[in-house]
């Protein structure tokens, strides 16, 4: 018995008649994937390499290879995760400059290339160098005056539009599934659902075109949370090199988490933070093994990124920053404010561009996508050119306000009226009063924080790719150097309130308005994506300096308990509801008292269970069940609801059509047996059709009386497709995934019907 | 049907009478827990808050500080854990300098507090401070000499004695279990298995105190791990403030793998590492829930230490470094040799410390636990005294190999001959000729590796606190930095080689060996440990740069790969083994072909399982099959192997005991009644029993047919104790956690017996 049970576990599918047919143990689009199966499919395939491997020098060889398999993978996802981004950020560098002028030297280089040479690096001398050209400069020979700047706007504002339509265009045309960030797809890919070409070579290919052309374009949108996307892409590309991860849909996802880490690596510069990303906000089942490839692909990416050097600087981060000067306990007051502040953002912003995009979905607003586009681009245009601090790229703004004043600086931030007997030495500046600069910059820094606030609440979501890790960051940013410029005046003016009098002595270098630029960045970020350990990390590894890690936790702690008591999602579980994914959340815990009897199909009063005999149905009794149900598998059983075990639909529909073709005998009415050892036939009846072989003699059986909080908890650690409900050894019912996500919908009082595929 | 079931769910057990009887539902020493009947209870007992919460003000507040208490304990962890590993580093130096001499000043100053006051900071120059006597100037007045050498040795050797002989009748006499490195067992621990005792307040007391002890000796070990150990004792000790936590066994087990990152952060001021170590290292069950708060308490541990600051530099680390030069592609060469060295050494240790433990408790030497001690003890001190890499701490030497030569280093191994002519900065040394002191530095550190390796072998494992993190270290820096001065010498001599040619022309600063020691360090730490990704970034954030994590990488992979190839055991797990906890590893892949019907119990020609039926059997039926079997628990049917539940030994012992005591009318021939609605009973027969509120009406089950590797990861990912199996519903035997862990070492050929708790 033992031998013959060892033909017929679910794992041993395959060995009973190797490779029976085609697709067997596949999956549909749009269906969810059985992690317990896919892990007994792989440990089946390694003890079949294994037991090989003994056999001769060339299988052993084999089996080395398909045992560094990935390794490879990693290396392979890191090095093109890393040029692509190297090659996205030099790309967005020239086409963003494109839009206000050109290179005469050599049209190719960005602005910043083009001046190099020249000696003035620092953000208002830029523009004095000569290879630089205006396009007024260029098309009509003025670089100053009315008509100039007119000329300059407007063609800032056809590049614009330009890059825009190509890129709606692109994504419309050639993939579909290249807009939006991706990251809430991803997260449900990952926790096993199958988006057949979501993760394909087009979508790869047009997301990074499209992902230069939109952030060229200036529109409120970053390309950190499409880099992830993308690098996924690169990730499923490469494991399909394998058969191991081709073949393999659980093994695959282990690959796309490592490959989501490698994302966040080159998007931030932060390989460990980019690791904690992918454990913490988007992986399922993150074991131990792909924690420590994660962090090898995320190291290869962020080195292949580095020496493609795309900021010039041989700096690893986005934002590197460098203060000089410890923060003081009065300041976690201010920064405390700043959290508050980013758990509201989080809140408006989630709040109302969920109902823009619910909106989007069910009007005839999302008939017309282009448009939208267009017409969005063109407002933002308009708004931003005018204003210094949107019209630039939304990462140098976040850049510059990150940075401290050195005594170097010139941009209009740093126009502090100096002390002319000033001999410190140029990192130790004192607090010094502000000066007319920096009471413009805080006036259209403000104006900035509203239009910011408002336009990317209709940019995230529309038909293009866009990332929402800048704007919110940008957001913070904003918000937090102005409350640090006023804390800063506060302290220099008023060095004898009783707040600023233990820390803060006249002279003194006390506040840096950049940390909290940096603070309210994390604290914006927080309040969107509810991340927490990975942001702090994140934000660590642009420091680089543990000094600054507890105003970051704090506003990061305060901004998500801010969020969270207005409601639970951040903005990807948001989108992943609104799309009705199936998604079942491994935070959310399940405190309701209701039992599985409550959950389970058939409920009361409905026609029993569709279950299969073990011996006496036909094949034709078998095509009319499937053909009149659309379940996704049924209970196999011996007479009075006796289980023994569970067939695929997929598998049935595949084993019946195959038997017919190749199978000499079997007819509509063969009888079907599910039994170890068929009785013989009589000659004159038709064949019979064995079909043990795709039947799962394991299936996962609960009581009747389990709570149903410990069937989620088995559902989410087990990655269960569907569970079956017995009492006392008889079978009443069945849950599937769906059902278990429709009934927690339906206990937080949402619609049970928004839950959509299987 | 729906409210029946639902007052009886086994997560639901309090609610039928409050709180029935004491001890309900807790565990024996040395059994394992079912985290899913924990959780279930977690969940119960919130729900009960969150309804109660809307009752009144009252408690509404009680509530909040109940989900706040979370949060209050990992501050309370931080803080103390801080503040015990800086009162250790206070001591631990003042005890160490102790052994040599003491400060005429103040005699609780360590050698170098002593001499702060005068200006001579660097190696050679400390020991010129005059307020700081050796004993020899104390005592007889002489400082050079051999008389004064031999009586400074003599006294050396007297301290360690005292210091030890103090530690091991500490351990023997109050504390039994604060003996060892603690990170086995607390692996264990976490993992679901009772240990009483191991993490109280004494334990907690005396390992504190006996650690500042015998890492004052100079024993050959580190006081990384211990600190794992109290920092996990404090975690138990708050976590019994809070009826949360301490009620519920899976509650406590987040608190303490939270403080075991409190722990690391503290051991090497690394909290990211730390938190990384306890999810990769020691967690079992590791939410993001916890993931989050280990973050805070490491931060907080981390925190504390530099407000204490015990290195006297305001550095968090424990070995800050700072190199001026990068690495080159071909030094990767050696370093992957120091990569495979570390993996040799890591084998060898894992193995001869192993059998020498063995022997330990099987032969007498077992039985002289303090003679052991202090014969080691001896031996290491009379063989460490004349080599000043051994006489001084084992953490000094390791900072001072990992430190390059400054300008201004005066020590030993920086005694290269200069170039008169040398104008160069400080910063920027070229490669140097070594000079005498360089080569007499050689063959000392030569000896004490030899020593250090074979010494080490029989330190760990002895009856006092004792960790291998630091002399793990200390073996792979000792290596590293001879070959990193071979290289260095090597590229200084023959510039012209084709392998230097490329990178180090003359005159340059090619080589640092001091790299070159910290890689060999994370070589040797991840061959006996086998950490991966904890490893490399516990270095980077020593170095607080992410320029040398390729080496380290390279050299952590490659020493576990040697080490692997050797025997996939680390040293924690082979100490698990040996002491035959029930530890189920979430690393080890079970890929053997068995099923669940190969495992269960009874076996084939064993008598049947024991069951209760659930409405006919009298109390003494129950306390018969009680008595006679030694079965944790036991499955409740209905006629003919129905099953319907599953009862524990504990919870029917209690509750026995408790109706005898307390319910009018039970006797030893009262029906014992497991049903929802027992009948009637006739007036003059005896009361009934009712036990439907101890019965699990939820147990697990699988089919007999179920592969064993799908039982495995049940087991692991549910956390369960045991699990019933099923064919076609009826009951056909049962597979506890010892029956899996017994199967699984049969399979990997080794002895089944070996696993001794249950």
């Amino acid at each position: 018995m033992v031998n013959a049970g060892n033909m017929n576990g679910s794992g041993n599918l395959m060995d009973f008649l190797d490779e029976p047919f085609p697709d067997v143990g596949t999956y549909e689009d749009f269906h969810t994937i059985d992690w317990l199966r896919e892990k007994s499919r792989d440990t089946d395939r390694h003890r079949k390499i294994t037991n090989k491997s003994k056999e001769s020098i060339w299988e052993f060889i084999k089996s080395l290879l398909d045992a560094w398999s990935g390794w490879v993978v990693m290396l392979l996802i890191g090095l093109l995760a890393g040029t692509l981004a190297g090659v996205i950020d030099l790309a967005v560098d020239w086409m963003t400059d494109l839009k206000e002028g050109v290179c005469l030297e050599a049209f190719w280089y960005s602005h910043e290339q083009c001046c190099w040479t020249s000696n003035e690096t620092t953000f208002e001398d830029r523009d004095k160098c000569p290879q630089w050209q205006k396009w007024s400069e260029l098309l009509v020979n003025e670089s100053e005056g009315a008509s100039a700047y007119i000329l300059n706007y407007f063609l800032y504002i056809l590049w614009a539009l330009l890059f825009v339509f190509l890129a709606v265009s692109l994504v419309r045309v050639f993939a579909p599934y290249a807009c939006g960030s991706g990251i809430p797809e991803i997260k449900t890919i990952l926790s096993g659902f199958i988006i057949r070409g979501y993760l394909g070579k087009w979508t790869l290919l047009i997301k990074t075109v499209t992902l230069v052309l939109v952030v060229s374009s200036g529109l409120s949108l970053g390309k950190e949370g499409p880099l992830v996307h993308v690098a996924c892409c690169c990730g499923n590309c490469f494991s399909s090199l394998f058969s191991k991860y081709s073949k393999n849909e659980g093994k695959r996802r282990e690959v796309l988490s490592a490959a989501a880490a490698a994302g966040v690596s080159v998007a931030f510069g932060a390989p460990i933070g980019g690791v904690l990303f992918s454990l913490e906000e988007v992986s399922y089942y993150f074991p131990l093994k792909t924690l420590w490839r994660s962090f090898f692909a995320a190291l290869v990416a962020a080195f292949t990124l580095r020496s493609i050097n795309p900021f010039g600087n041989s700096r690893l981060v986005l934002f590197y920053v460098e203060y000089h000067t410890p923060w003081y306990m009065a300041e976690l007051f201010p920064f405390i404010l700043l959290g508050v502040f980013g758990g509201l953002w989080g809140t408006l912003f989630i709040r109302c561009n969920i109902a823009w995009c619910r909106r989007r979905k069910t009007t005839r607003l999302g008939k017309y996508p282009v448009l939208e586009v267009i017409a969005v681009t063109a407002i933002t245009a308009i708004i931003a050119y005018p204003n210094p601090y949107t019209r630039r790229s939304t990462s140098e703004l976040i850049s510059e306000l990150f940075n401290d004043c050195g005594a170097l600086e010139s941009s209009q931030l740093c126009d502090y009226i100096n002390d002319p007997n000033m001999t410190r030495p140029v990192d130790d500046i004192p607090d010094r009063p502000a000066g007319t600069g920096v009471y413009m910059a805080m006036w259209q820094l403000a104006l900035a924080l509203v239009f910011k606030i408002i336009i990317t609440i209709f940019t995230f979501g529309m038909k293009i790719p866009s990332g929402l890790f800048i704007p919110s960051m940008a957001v913070g940013a904003i918000a937090g150097r102005i409350v640090g410029i006023g804390v800063e005046q506060l302290a220099y003016h008023h060095h004898d309130w009783i707040i600023f009098k233990n820390w803060c002595r006249p002279g003194a270098d006390c506040v840096t308005p950049g940390l909290y630029a940096m603070v309210g960045a994390a604290a914006c970020l927080g309040g969107v994506t509810r991340m927490t350990v990975s942001l702090v990390v994140i934000m660590f590894e642009l420091t680089g300096g543990l000094e600054y890690i507890v105003p970051l936790m704090a506003a990061a702690v305060t901004s998500k308990w801010v969020a969270d008591a207005f409601g639970k999602e951040g903005i990807y579980e948001a989108h992943i509801h609104l799309n009705g994914y199936p998604f079942l959340d491994v935070k959310d815990e399940f405190t309701h008292r209701t039992l599985a009897t409550d959950v389970m199909r058939p409920r009361r009063g409905e026609p029993p269970l569709s279950v299969l005999t073990q011996d006496s149905m036909t094949v034709e009794d078998v095509e009319t069940l499937i053909k009149e149900t659309d379940y996704n598998g049924f209970p196999v059983v011996v007479s009075k609801e006796r289980l023994i075990g569970f067939a695929q639909r997929r598998d049935l529909i595949l084993a019946i059509k195959n038997a017919r073709q190749h199978q000499d005998g079997v007819v509509s009415n063969s009888i079907v047996y599910f039994t170890e050892d068929p009785p013989e036939v009589p000659a004159n009846s038709p064949h019979m059709l064995k079909l043990r072989r795709i039947l799962n003699l394991s299936p996962f059986t609960v009581t009747d009386h389990t709570p149903m909080e410990t069937v989620v908890d088995i559902f989410r650690k087990l990655g269960l497709r569907q569970c079956l409900v017995t009492r006392s050894g008889r079978l009443l019912g069945i849950i599937t995934k769906k059902d278990v996500l429709r009934h927690m919908a339906q206990m937080a009082n949402q619609d049970p019907e928004s839950i959509m595929f299987n």
